[in-house]
């Protein structure tokens, strides 16, 4: 659990409090204070609980885990859960990390049972400048919430990069595969994810940016709806990724067919070219005491004549037919 | 029937009462009174009419069974019917029980034609400690209703467990069979059905926990908002699970595409090295007086040496087309 | 045109008026009638006209034949189109009758061109009780369209039976042929009307239930909403029945695909064991006058060995591939 | 520019009038007024604008085409868009004819680039009676809308024969051709159009029939709602006519993969035939000098004989797979 | 940046001001000031920031690229963001611009990092004319957006045009490749694309058109409604591209398979009419000792009339199977 407390006018950021000062901060209402809980203990939870006197059902959230995003008003506080971006995620396992908070007058609490980047980036930003909270808790939460979300933008550049040597791949490769197969479905899995969660995030920061919480009113409306901003873009890049990743497995499933196509042509051009040359030798091996043509000078050569003039014709048609090199098209 | 009372204060849960004794208990407003009737009787329903007095198209929904999900507010008296997860369900037959029930200001009913896993929980509970009684009739019933949702997640489980099973099994057979389809298509029914009524029960729990009835508000409302939170989580995971059955068709459809283009591939292959040797013997083979190549020394074994080059060449290309081994790729 | 009039506190329902006893019945507001005109005719139209003073759009609607469920609400009276289940209705052609009909403040007038057993029902009932028009005209219109609704059960019941049968016939047959596929699109057709038709009449019976139309208040409307409940119940198990059929389609698809792959490699194993052997055959047929094998005291023999051999190399890849028997599987 | 003028009380409705009439006509609040403009000229616009002071870009929208349906309340009239059947509308190219209309209290306006039935069909109408004149001229729009609205039902019968004949066609044909195909999707294409035209005409009569506009009001609701129903049925025949035409596709694309399926086994079962019969061919050809059987007397024969098992044996492993003729099945 | 005024009364815009001349212009509230900011610099931003005192994040919102378009309303300024065609879209690549801006009582500011069409038509009309401005700044608003969305439509038909070019290739082509493909596939992406673009700039354009913001109101509300027309039409051709392209990939995979199937048919063909010749070359070609045929006069030639028979029988199979010429169909 670390302390930041902003004293108005102030020129740095304190820290180092223990749970102890928190009382008489909390008091002080001209303070802007946050706390936050990594790796929180039952203490921490005990703390919520008696001091802050959170509703024991949302400490319950706080210390479980996979809850959906939401926001619930109470009378002297606003409880969040949030998901942020985890560290190892990647396009074909999009993982995100829950992270619960309040917002009170004067304070902000988070609670995560990880390390978070987005909240390292705050603690250091609030380390070399007070800027963030000197407009009181809602601004602070604001600058948090902003980083949450600012961190999804590389996981997006991720979805972007995968999608696009994806379907290069698809469109290069000689060999359809099961492989590439799995890929396309896990990266729908996680484009599914990631449109259902950022939906849901939309939903809460539309919420927030539009006056209905007591709390965060007024001048902070715009900050909150910047945010807002980022989520629909967000939004709109999961709906762009979905179209990409469906085109993605439209075009594997006919890149397929296509290659059956051109393995028959292959089959057909060599049985037709071929079975007819066969049988006209078949015919020459039967063994009828009169067959004149085995008699004359240059019957053997005739034949091979023959032979080639039928595979010339055959290759002539396929190649007319389009199914060999450039064709007719 | 039995039949649950606690007293304001009591530090025990007390049983065993008969439903004579009803009438004198449901008078006294200061008592918490639950009553469960487990395969109820023709009895139980006239009760539940004379007694009660509750509504007799109530009354006929708890004796018929195969309604949905609902709640209606009467004057008096709550009516619900909600699906608990039944214990034979399997992720092929997904299959829920109909409990219905009715609240009122100091008593809670339940209703259902089969014993039931997560009431069986709530009784033993009661008989342990008196706590879910001890705030009211309300919290009494959040208890039940909480219990009965739980006890979704490990058929939730069985899904996840076996959405993975079924997924490697397609990508690793090596015979795509009906029987995978059959697979397929009996968890997507089932699938569909858990998230139809889970989206149904997500509206009711919504109704409840917003304030909409008299006899559930104030401070009990965070209670059904924490019931109304899991259910949302079990339409998400239904929802998820839409996503990897819908992948898990498409999969197999693939792997049967991409299973044809291995098949034409080999007989490809064989007919194309195959046919033109056979035509080479099938010439020499012709009984034309004047072949010379025939009475040539070592004529046969160039033959054989023709033919083998052929058969190289062939394999040479059609492994840099890919098609065998690793390829060119 | 039947005339049924309860007077109140009788104990039973009377018959046999004609049209001319109707505007003194109509007059005592104590009474309960019931007109239900079947196969009317251009009198019938004029009495709604004349008599009635219905407004002329709502009788020229009930002439006319082929409009979608509605009601609509008049100074004196409701006017509503529902749609019961025709008597030769069967999965692949799902027919429904159009029943029209008004309510008033003591009357319920019913309109259908052809005979409909829900109305028959009623009459035999009404001629043993008087019980559902003791509480008045919505009541007795609760009776009639409960009634109109049940009779979908039935038709529901064959759609669940065709349905079985269909995916049975589809899994266990050996030739996919294009009479299954008929019969799917027809059943999917059905079905979709179905939904459509059942979503339309909840609509309207959702609207009867919740108190907006005067004439069906208070004590009535729990029993409108328990209709609403089977509409519910209807729609549902139509969504479940397009599931199946959509699962039916796929699955009828993807037997197809399945057998094909299996004739194609009943082809390439007799075409790649025969044409190595064919080959082989063809290398002895050749003339060369040097050909030291033909020479040899065993050579065919040897070579019957070789064939034997290279036949049973090729079962064995083609069985550990798993094309053949039960494979390496 | 054709003028209908019909004075309260007259047995028959004027015409005749000029341009230069219109201002007195107009001012007379007790007349009912039509005016047509069929292949409308600049100085039509301009007494649109100068004249009825219509909104300039209502009279922008009236010289366009190719707007959407729409209607518009201005203080003292109503401009409307909608779209009436073109006369040489097809199945496969549905096309639409925009009319432009204002209604004012004492007139109305219809406004279009071509000659148009509907309207014709109301000038007759209004030649031989005055009725649809006698309520004013809301009542007059209602007649004309109720037209162009019947007009869309030949087209519908047209859509319903053709997809009847579009299917025979797919289960009947023995060439699936692209032709086939290229029909489907000129059907589908119209149908989703003509749901697009349909549901948005849907909301604008539901909008005029629910009273929002100030001169459209009272007795001539119900008039207004019963067009609203007849695009209802029109909305739904469309929706209807999706799920054909969506099944049409489906059926056409496995009718191509069971051809598929036909001819492949054509293929196999005379390979698997005729193979091994020539390589019995082929081992008898042989060339050995130590082969018994050919010096044997009835080798010949007993060959042939062997063949003929082969072959018969081929034909019954077919038959029974259910391959050839009616089969096992 | 780019500064005009238009005076009341005057008969020309005035050009060619200077930031500096930017305060005492704007507090002159007669009259109609542009000001447009193409590529702005930072100096630009901070004249956003310090002169019009617009909000922080409208100013970074302007700077930034990539938002969505959208409206918020401030107390004294409107700002909008919205997107017009790229000089350089395509309709594989679809690419838009984004113009943000403020609106106030008398002024607009566009702000756009590149130069661009619309602004620029715009700007030559201010210098022919001075009619967009005398209606005051949301009039002159209009007119930039009107010529925003116009922009859209060579766009729009480019798109019908490559669509139309599109399906007739996939029809005519004798090679369905990957090519096509791709084109199918970029298409669909784009239409996406221009399907969301329009539906949320048709969001913000009725906003804007249905009187929700104090600066543009009364008079000038049935202008943007124009705009709004227009805009549902746009969406409206999107919706209709993306059926068409729909259609052209299910064209596309069923060309494919009709292919597969004519492919399928030569090899069979050819297979059944040469293998059973070659069989009976083959009974022919065996060394039996007894094999009367073989002396025979007329052996040979009789087997040549057989083989001849069979050829012709197996192609009058075929071609009344319908699988050569125009067959029996
Ligand atoms: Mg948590
Ligand atoms: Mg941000
Ligand atoms: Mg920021
Ligand atoms: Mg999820
Ligand atoms: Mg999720
Ligand atoms: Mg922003
Ligand atoms: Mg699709
Ligand atoms: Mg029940
Ligand atoms: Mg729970
Ligand atoms: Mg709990
Ligand atoms: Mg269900
Ligand atoms: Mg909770
Ligand atoms: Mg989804
Ligand atoms: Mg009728
Ligand atoms: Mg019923
Ligand atoms: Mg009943
Ligand atoms: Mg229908
Ligand atoms: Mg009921
Ligand atoms: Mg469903
Ligand atoms: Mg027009
Ligand atoms: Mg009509
Ligand atoms: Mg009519
Ligand atoms: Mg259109
Ligand atoms: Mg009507
Ligand atoms: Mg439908
Ligand atoms: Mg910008
Ligand atoms: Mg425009
Ligand atoms: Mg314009
Ligand atoms: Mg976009
Ligand atoms: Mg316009
Ligand atoms: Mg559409």
């Amino acid at each position: 659990m670390e302390i930041f407390v902003y004293r108005s006018g102030a020129e740095r950021v304190e820290e180092g409090f223990t749970a102890e000062q928190l009382p008489s901060l909390l008091q002080d209402r001209s303070l802007v204070i946050w706390i936050d809980m990594e790796r929180p203990t039952l203490d921490d939870d005990r703390l919520l609980l008696d001091l802050f006197k959170f509703h024991p059902l949302t400490v319950e959230d706080c210390r479980m885990d996979r809850h959906h995003p939401k926001v619930e008003e109470f009378p002297d506080y606003l409880f969040f859960i949030v998901h942020g971006i985890r560290t190892n995620t990647t396009p074909e396992r999009f993982n995100t990390v829950e992270v619960d908070g309040y917002l009170g007058p004067n304070f902000v609490v988070t609670y995560h049972h990880e390390p978070f980047p987005a909240i390292d980036y705050i603690k250091q930003l609030l380390r070399s400048t007070p800027v963030p909270c000197q407009r009181g808790a809602a601004f602070l939460l604001h600058h948090i919430l902003d980083r949450i979300v600012d961190e999804y933008l590389p996981a997006l550049d991720d979805f972007d990069e995968r999608l696009n040597k994806l379907e290069e791949n698809i469109f290069s490769t000689t060999r359809p595969s099961n492989r590439i197969l799995e890929e396309i479905l896990s990266l729908k899995r996680s484009i599914l994810r990631l449109r259902r969660i950022s939906s849901k995030q939309l939903d809460i920061l539309y919420r927030m940016s539009h006056g209905e919480f007591r709390l965060i009113s007024g001048p902070a409306l715009p900050f909150f709806r910047d945010i807002y901003d980022h989520l629909v873009r967000i939004a709109d890049l999961a709906e762009n990724y979905r179209d990409l990743i469906t085109g993605s497995l439209d075009a594997y499933l006919s890149v397929i067919s296509n290659r059956l196509n051109e393995i028959m042509k292959v089959l057909t051009i060599f049985s037709a070219i071929m079975l007819p040359l066969t049988f006209i030798a078949g015919v020459y091996g039967m063994n009828f005491e009169n067959m004149p043509e085995l008699h004359t000078r240059y019957g053997y050569f005739v034949v091979w004549g023959v032979m080639i003039a039928i595979a010339c014709l055959m290759l002539l048609i396929f190649w007319w037919k389009g199914w060999m090199g450039s064709g007719r098209d």
